[in-house]
This record gives C-alpha cells, structure tokens and sequence, in this order.
C-alpha cells in the first residue's frame, strides 16, 4: 500500500520496471479543464532518458495513454487513467545480479519487506515508476497555472562539487532550464557538471548532484497546519523520490547557522498585499504559503548501480564480486527536473483545493 | 484540517498557545500495554522549558491528564485521550502585536489563510502545540522498545556555526543528552554553543541550530514504497515541527557530491543477518529499513520573535517598528530534542504495525 | 483505529463509560464561524437519558467543556477539543457480569478483538462514546443551517409494532418531535409507542424500533460517486451507531418491490431549478444530492443488557444464568434521535466542504 | 474524488461507459499469493451480462489485462493494475436523451455536481465501473479463502414480491445460486422471479429486486470500532454500488420490531470457541465479528432506464416525453450478485488485515 498521494486531488501509481505497463489513476481533477494527450506527453518526454549522451540510452518511447475521464476534450471530474507501456517487459541484462543484492539498491530491502522481490531491473523502486507521477503532475501544474498563474521550474543547481550560479529565479524559464543537456541554467557551471558526468561514466561510476526548484505566484494561504504544512508536504513528496538524501526550503541548512534579526523577512507592502523584503523563509511561514515564491533544494545521491567492480556479498552471505551489466545512468539529477517539478505541483494543486473549502 | 498524523497509529491533536487545554487523541495503540501518566510525563517534563536558564522562564507545569484508553494500567486498544491544560489562558504581554504581523511568524499566514487568527501567542504555531504530539510520542517509543528494542536518541548537533564532534551514534544514550542543558553530548562543543545562546540572548535576538537524531535497532523492512518510504515520513514529520527549514539522511547533501563507488554501502554478512560496512543510506534503501542505524538531521531556524528593533509594516501596510515585549526563547533546539524523538517514533511506530499486514 | 470520521470535517472521539472523561477533536471547521458552549449543549442536552420516565434514570450532567480552537466567541479554524466529564467513573452494578459476556452485547467480541475489555460498562461499546459525536454534530448542523439553510430533524417512527402515521416531513420541526418524550409527532402512535416500553420496562425486557430522518434544503451536487455516494456514507454512519441493524433511504426496501415506471421521479419545473414530482429516490440520484429533501430510515435492535434471567456460558463455555443488576434503558429510539441527526449532519458538512473543491 | 475504497487493501477504480477501458489499481496486496488473470476472470465472467435472457444483451468480452503487480505467478506485494477495455467507445442509442436527463438517473445530479456530464450512457453511474471493483474482490476473496476459509456466497431472495424460500445459508455454494438464471437457489421461486422479469422487459419497465448474502468462517474480531464497525462498513461498501435503497444485517428492520429476550443470541461452547444459539445478531456484536455467520440483505431499486413513454422536463424545464431506445437491462439483481460478494470481500480483507495490528 501506499501508491497514493493527495487528499483531493489523488494519485495512485502502479508499475515495475519490467511489467506490462506503468500508470496512474488521478482522482479529484477539477471538471471542465481543456486537456489533451499532448498536455501530457510534454512532461513525459521531458522525463524520458535517451535524448541526450548524458543519460542511459534505452530508448523509451513512453505515450501516454488515456483511459478515462475526459470527454471531447474535456475533463469530467472523474478518474483519469492513464498508462505507458514497458516495451521492455522481459529483464535482459540483470539475470546475474538476481543472487545478489546490488549494495544500496532496493534489492535487498523489498525482499525482507515483502519476503519477494521482482527478479530484475529496480521493481517498483525502478524510476520507471515516475512516469505515472509525472503524468499526472502533468495536470495539476496545467490547473495551478490557469487557476492561479502559477509556475514551477526546477533546476541542477548541483553535480558532485560543482555548483550553478547567477540563476535569477525570479524569472528563470524551462525554455531556459531545457537549453542544455545537464539542466543547469548557468552555462559555466552546465560545462563543468557535464565533464563531471561524462568522467564518472568513463570509470564506470556515478555521481549525486542537487535539484532546486521555484514555485512561482502562490496565493497566500497554502499549506494545513500543523501536518500537513506545506513544507512538510514538500519533503514529503521530494523524499518519496528514489535516491532522495535531503531537503530543505529557503534558508535551509545554512540558516541554522543565522541569528533571528538578519534571518528574519521583514514586511513590506507590495502592490494591495503584503510582501517580504528578503525570502529566507523560502515562501512559508507557520506552514502556510505568504505569496512570496516558494523554492527548495534537494539532494540526490550518487546511482547505486555501477559497472565497476564491488565487493559485497550474496543473500547468504557468501563474499562474491558484483559488476553491473547493462547501460545504467551515471547521474539522475538532469532527468530528476521534470519529476521534481511533478511532485511539487502534486503538493500544491492538493494544498489549493483543500483551501477552497474555507472559503 | 490536518491536525493528524499517521495511519493505524494515528495522532490527532489540538490546542493553541492560550486557550484551555492543548492535547491529543491516540488511536491505534496497540491493547494489552502497561502504561501509566508517568510514562508519559518523563518526555513532557524533558520537553517543558523554564527549567534552563537557556530556554524561556515561563513556568509551564504540564502535567498530563489521562482521559481514557487505559484501565487497570494497561491499554485497553481504544483510543486515549490526553490533556495539559494551559496555565496562562489569558494572553498579555502580546496586545501590541496584534496590528503588527511578526517578521517570519506565522501571524500573517494564519490571518490569510483562515481571515482570523489567534489574537496572541502564536496560536496554533506555538510551540505549546507539540505537548500533544509528544504525549503521543512517549506511548510510541515505548511500545518501539518494548516490541523491537528500538532505541530513539536525538541530541544538538549545532547552534549557530557550532558543531559537535565526536558522537557515537552507536552507543548514545539520553541520559548522556541530558547531561548538559544545551543537550549536546559533546562537552566542549555545548560550552559554545551555550555561550552562542547566551549572547543572542543578551543582544536580544536569536540564533538557530541543527538536531541530529539516531533510531537503533529497526528490523528490516518498514517503510511503505512508493510515496510512504521510510526517509519521505520522516522528512514529513521533521518538516511538520515549528522552525524548520531542513532535512537530511545518512549521506544527506553531503552524499550528492559523492561518486557511487564511495557512497555504495557494501553488503557483509552481521550475524544470521546481513549488514553494511559503511551506512552512507542512514539505514535506508528504496524506501525500507536494512537493520542498521537510521540516523538524519533537522534544521532549525533562529526563532522569529525577537526583541530587538525591527522595521516592518502593520497589516495596513503602514511602516512601524516592532519590539516583541515577553521573554522569548532564543534557541529552539535544546528543547526540540524530545520533539524530535517525538516525530521519529509517531513515524516508526505506525510503519511497523502497518509491516505487520504483510507477515 | 477508526474513532475518526469525515475527511475535510473530521472527527475523533475518546472515551469508554467509566473513564475520565468523553470527547472529541473536531478538525477542518470552518473558521470565524459564531460558536459558543450552549450551541453544543442544546443537542447534548436532546441526547442525554435522566430528563423522561422512559430513559435510564442515570443522572448525568453531560456539560461540555470547549478546550481549543475557539476565541471571543468565534471558530479559528484550528481543531476544537470538546470533552465530559463522566461522573460515574468507578462501576459498581457491573461486578458480577464480568466473569460471562452478556448475549448480544460486545463483551465478547472486544474480548476476541484487543485480548482485553473495559471490565465494566460498555466500554467504548457504550451509548456515551455518542457524547463526542453529537457534540462535533452540533457544529456541523449549525453550519449547514447558516450557509445553507439545511434543517435536519429526526424522530421516532416506529417502536416494536406501532408505527407513526401522519408526519409530514417538509414541515416537521424540533419542536413538534420534542412535544413527547418518546419524539413521535403522531400523538396516537406515541401513545401506543409509550405503553410498548413501558411493558418492555416492567417485563424487565427490552423494545427495538426505528428512527427516521429527514434532510431539508441540500443544495444539489452532494455527493461523491463512486465510493461515497451519499447514500453510502449515511449508511455507513447510521450503521456505525450502536445497536443499528438496517439502513433504508427514500423507498428502501419497499422500492425493490416496484416497477421502474411507478418508482421513477420525474423531473418538473420547480422555480428556478429541477425538482422531482415524487421523491422515491429520497433526494440522491446516482449517489448524489439532487435537491430534493433527503429521508432515510435507521433499524434499532432491543437492548441487550436486560433484567430477565438469560441463560448462557461464561467466558469459559460453563453454562450459568445471567441477570442483569442496575437500571438499563429498555429502548433506545427516544433518544437516538438527536444522535441520528448528529451522524446526518457530519455526513452533510462534509460532502458540502468537499463539493467546494469543484467550484 | 472518492474513487478508492478501503485502507489497507485500497481499490482506486477507473473508466466510465463509452471511455477506452475501466479498470482498478489495489494496493496492499498480500506479497506471494499465487495469481493469475484466469482467478479474476471468473468473477468478471458471472459478472458480465449476455450471457443470459434476462440482462442486456450488449456482447462485452470483458478480458481482464493484468497490468502489473505480478511476477511468475506471484503477487509482489505492489500495486496490481487492471484493465478491461470497452468494446462500444463510441456511444450510439443515447443521443436524443442528451437533452432531457433521465428520472432517477444520475444524468441530471452528475451535471449539478460537475457542471459536466459524459454525454451518454451512464457515465461513471454506469454498471461498468463496477468491472474494476470486481476485478479487486475476485483477489481479496481469494485471499481470504485460503488465509482464513473464509467463504462468501450472495443469490436473489427476491424479485418484485416473489421471495426465495428455503435457502440454507450455512451450506449454501455458487454452483447451487448459478444453476439458473435468476442467481435464486429456491427454484420454484426462481421460476416466479424470471416471469416477473419477463412480463417487466415485455412491458417495457424495470423491476427492483433483494440480494442476499452470507460470509461464512470469518474468525472473531473483525471490523474496527466505532466508525469503522464491520456493519458499518458492509453497509458503506453495498449502499456504494449503483440503484441501491437498503441494506439490513442479521434480524435488520424485522429485528427493530422485536423484544430483548427473544432477540438476544444466547452463548454456547462451540467446539474450543464461545458461539450462539441463535444468530439475530448477524455474527457481529459491538461492530466485530463474533464468528458466527455474517449474512445482510441488499434492496436495489427497479432500472431507471425504461423504454416505456415517460413525461417529464428538459434540462432548461420544458416538458417532454422520454422513451428510452436500446436494450436495457430489465433487473440488476442476477448481475448484482458477483458484485455483492465482491464488495464484502473487500470489507473483509481490508478488516482482517487491520486486525493483524493487534496481535
């Protein structure tokens, strides 16, 4: 259990790596929303590896399906089914790991859950999973935008040690984000995360990096306190991604080192609402949205399936040597943008629904 | 909505800075366990302020009354009720902030998100709030204990640009937390800090901090894939508690600067189990526990109410200058330490019945 | 688990017959409602035995004390804590039931259920577990009164064989039900009614019966297909009440009797909307509200705990006589009604908050 | 919203009439089961019209495709997706009622609530969305077969005024309920009941109809009080599919009109477990299930969709007349009995599992 996300608007994804089809049902679309296929397909296709020399290069054609709950192109406030076929629904490459448990993969974990676990690829803990999400993230942000004008763009602000600068989120596009292969906005910073990458692939190694995002024009209000805060539902949805280390929003971390009068956003009328001068408080304040733009960072780790030579050992214990097989991707971050996106647009088109009903 | 938290362990609390009570409902406790008021009031008394001359000097008794679910000293698996009634119902010290929303507090959001809000006090973003979730948490970690000999030790890892060294996650014990007011086992590094706390105070602002938190002895397997993951509740959770702005486990930010070759946590056989040589993970892979340690980290920011001189605008917008009158904690994390424990045990202990509907 | 109800109004109560106190948190009202303690105390006052000659004669006091979520008189939109005090709270008459588990009663099963039972009483099978309930139901009514204009009014319809005629449920009031203790509006059927109890009463047995309920002035539109049609959710709460053994809206059970071309409500022109010449539908269409007025019918079993020898087993299967000491109630219908309002209410408050998420 | 039912093995159904397929995610299934697509299709084949003189006669393959979830035969403990495609993606018959909404239909209360509605056929109030459902149950009754020889079984007890007599519910199997049409086991009132459905569809008009059915072998302590009673539950889970007007557990509305000492189900020793005498109480007492046979009865009201000539208005209050082209089914109740059996197995799995939360 546990493959669903939202309270109104509502998830439930279902899919391994290697079975038949991966998908989503979403419950709780508002009717009457224009939608179509191609609404869809932009965000998948922005997910998809292969496109690039930086990714694996499995090619995933990844079309979306739609089953259900829209009419002449119109939602119908009914569930929306979609799905993408496997085409690869036979494991190949991974037979020799299947003794094995592949050291800070799922393999391991899924099989003392379950006392079962599928017999290649990740299973359920694959980021094929992610497709289902990022379809239905799909909708949610297309109603954030035409309901209340607000963006998301997420970022690699981060690979291994290199670190992007000057990127100005107040007005940062995907356009931008999209412009090269890594994600990263700052040109500098993109060509050095790349030879990074492109280094740890050539010694059958991986690399983590970090991914930032913005939300853009949030009323204020957003977030149920005191779980559901919506900082709290950010890292809830950041962390439920595979490889998620870390999050943290405004400040962050750095502002655990600050004292109370520089930390602090002083208020300041802008236009007929109140604003803040500084935006340590990354948007939130008490759990609840205050109309200034809401960003965040998380961390992702280094994949943990790489071709070079491990020592560990098989599920009885016995010492062996692993060395994966197969094409695997040496940093998730550049894929990691659009799925970031998703989850925060899962987590705010929640949170705005929930709100209407104090109203 | 969302005063609740969990799923067959399920919390729900209530009560504001000043009105009669604060509390909580605890559903789910499992039957047949022995527990008493002081079960509880050990967490509650370690969470109470006023007995350190770091935190605030309101006199808080807080003892708990127990309403129902227990008779004869044992659970009777029928919901408890518990409740603190508050000493100081009526509010004071706060009358001229109420045209003044605080820089960074939570008065302004409330107001937007519900057009009204607590006229003193934080309201429902005090800290007075956490007494219900760390009645709840005592009942949780003992029945964690006493199951599965979990064992929750949380401690200050840092104030301000202080950090503690030289911790054993392995064999820290509260006792050894304690031992300070500062709660930070490292001796050396609490002189410090207390020193931090004490100039903050006395410059009449405030400073942040970081509590790090270790759960020792969890079986293999709780965490449920995909959005319920082990890491996603816990990071939930923290991001749940008043003045966060941070979360990390195991490797944290730190691992998306690794290579997988380094960050991989080797499989080795420990006992009739199998275990890790590094745990980079925190003791957690595709969502699920190992066996080993997990252990994270909490962000907290410096409080937002200061007294010092800040310049901001009332809710008219008008520019004023705000002075916050009372005492005021200036460093939250010594007393988040319980509230910490708190969060983590609420988390563990409801994925452990849930483990149970797969045996 | 499960003393939680509702998803954007949710309630949770506490409490067995003999402990501290009974209560509620009530989560997700709506804020800056007006809201006192006489609001609640008007229906907890309707509920509570002592007040007729055919209840138990149990003085209980039943004052609801308010503890959060309320200030100067109006809701914060933060959870209000509610409780009372049970006066009794060491059993007395019980004693000697403790070693055989009363026939029909839940003795047994709890026994079977937690490994444990409250040794006394109901425990939480107990008619004061409805206190919490009916008190979080007098905040729902009061809202769906004022921002819709919905009146709910139930009232005995039926007790053992003598039915009500004669009530006309689009303009049947509080009031006219209140005008006789056993709240039948049909003064000859009360009459009837009365001296059915009281033969139960003095055969030292008990008397089932029916409550039925009426709905006025729903807004279309409530109700949420597929699982929690209305219906489906009123049904799930009337059976959550003790001692319920059957559910009936509009025509029921006698509806499965009929031809589709006399139990079919054509649609007429009713001022500005559609409406129904007949009501067989008892106002839900497809599991939705369609304006119409909303009546259903609640079955009552006779009390279990009754005064005549029964033979039966203890716990260990040796055959004995039980006689049930102390006074008990000989027919729970008079007072079910307050409490069938109650559950109707948190059912409508929370369908109407949900339907603003499609707004 | 509202489309997922159950909490721990949680159905998410999809899929309206004339849309590509419905279908279902269920989360929580047990790992290691043995299952394959032929285990669902027996449900979804007694479930399909067709087959017989007195349903519909549209032809629907209705093969169920196994989505994911499964591996070499074995559930792997994740979300198992399921869909069957609809044949008539195109609606044809059901123009000319676009304009007028059906009475008693849910046309008219789809288009209040969203604004929208499927412009034919009955949109998400069709039978078809219970494919999904059934597709779910035909698992958790597979489960709770060979966990706990838990068997389920649900027949006709009556069509218009004919009821079945003579049914043995202790002894009572499918093949026996399937040996005719009618799904009624008493067959001289089988023969009553197919008349009475033939003279209905000869005259153009609908006829209601009662299901029964019994849960045997169900171990005690399922279902979770208070609001989460077993009855509570069973009577959400039948009152959620579409037509139905009742639902009645045990003695039901018979039982409202009998005294305590005649309803009451004395204890006896059954074996090495305490059982009862007589079974008023339906096998639950308290809301928990006291392992005698549950057994309730499901009242579903006559097809709104009739071809007779029916007066009635448009949507803008035009008077009209309505006669309804194709073929409709004349009576649900032979095709409601898979789903009835369906519904309750997925009460009771979800029930059961909850319960290992206590041991």
């Amino acid at each position: 259990m546990s493959s669903s996300f939202g309270r109104i608007f509502r998830i439930s994804t279902f899919g391994e790596s290697h079975c038949r089809s991966v998908g989503v049902v979403v419950d709780g679309v508002p009717p009457r929303m224009s939608l179509s296929a191609a609404d869809i397909q932009i965000q998948l296709d922005r997910r998809r590896p292969g496109g690039n020399k930086l990714g694996t290069e499995r090619n995933e054609a990844d079309q979306v399906q739609i089953l259900s709950g829209i009419e002449n192109g119109l939602t119908l406030g009914t569930p929306i089914g979609m799905l993408v076929n496997n085409k690869d629904q036979r494991p190949g490459d991974y037979g020799s790991m299947s003794q094995v448990p592949r050291p800070s993969h799922a393999d391991y974990t899924y099989q003392m859950k379950y006392g079962i676990h599928a017999s290649s690829g990740g299973g359920r803990s694959s980021a094929r999973e992610t497709i289902g999400r990022v379809a239905a993230g799909a909708i949610a942000e297309k109603y954030l935008l035409e309901e209340y004008g607000i963006e998301i763009v997420a970022w690699v602000s981060s690979v291994g040690n290199h670190d992007s600068d000057n990127v100005d989120m107040e007005t940062l596009t995907r356009v931008q984000v999209d412009d090269n292969e890594i994600r990263c906005p700052d040109p500098h910073a993109a060509e050095k995360m790349t030879a990074e990458i492109v280094a740890a692939r050539e010694a059958k190694d991986s690399i983590g990096g970090v991914v930032s995002c913005v939300c853009r024009n949030l009323p204020a209000g957003l977030g149920e306190p005191v779980f559901d805060r919506l900082e709290a539902k950010l890292a809830h949805a950041m962390l439920s991604l595979p490889a998620t280390k870390g999050f943290e929003i405004g400040s962050g971390f750095s502002g655990a080192r600050m004292r109370g009068s520089l930390h602090n956003d002083p208020f300041v009328k802008k236009g007929d609402r109140l604003g803040t001068i500084t935006n340590n408080s990354g948007g939130v304040q008490g759990g609840i949205s205050n109309g200034e733009s809401v960003y965040f960072r998380v961390a992702f780790k280094p994949p943990a399936t790489i071709g070079q030579a491990q020592q560990t050992v098989d599920y009885s214990g016995v010492e062996t040597t692993l060395e994966a097989k197969g094409r695997h991707d040496p940093c998730v971050v550049p894929r990691a943008v659009p799925i970031v996106e998703t989850m925060a647009a899962l987590v705010l088109v929640d949170l705005a629904l929930i709100q209407k009903t104090r109203i």
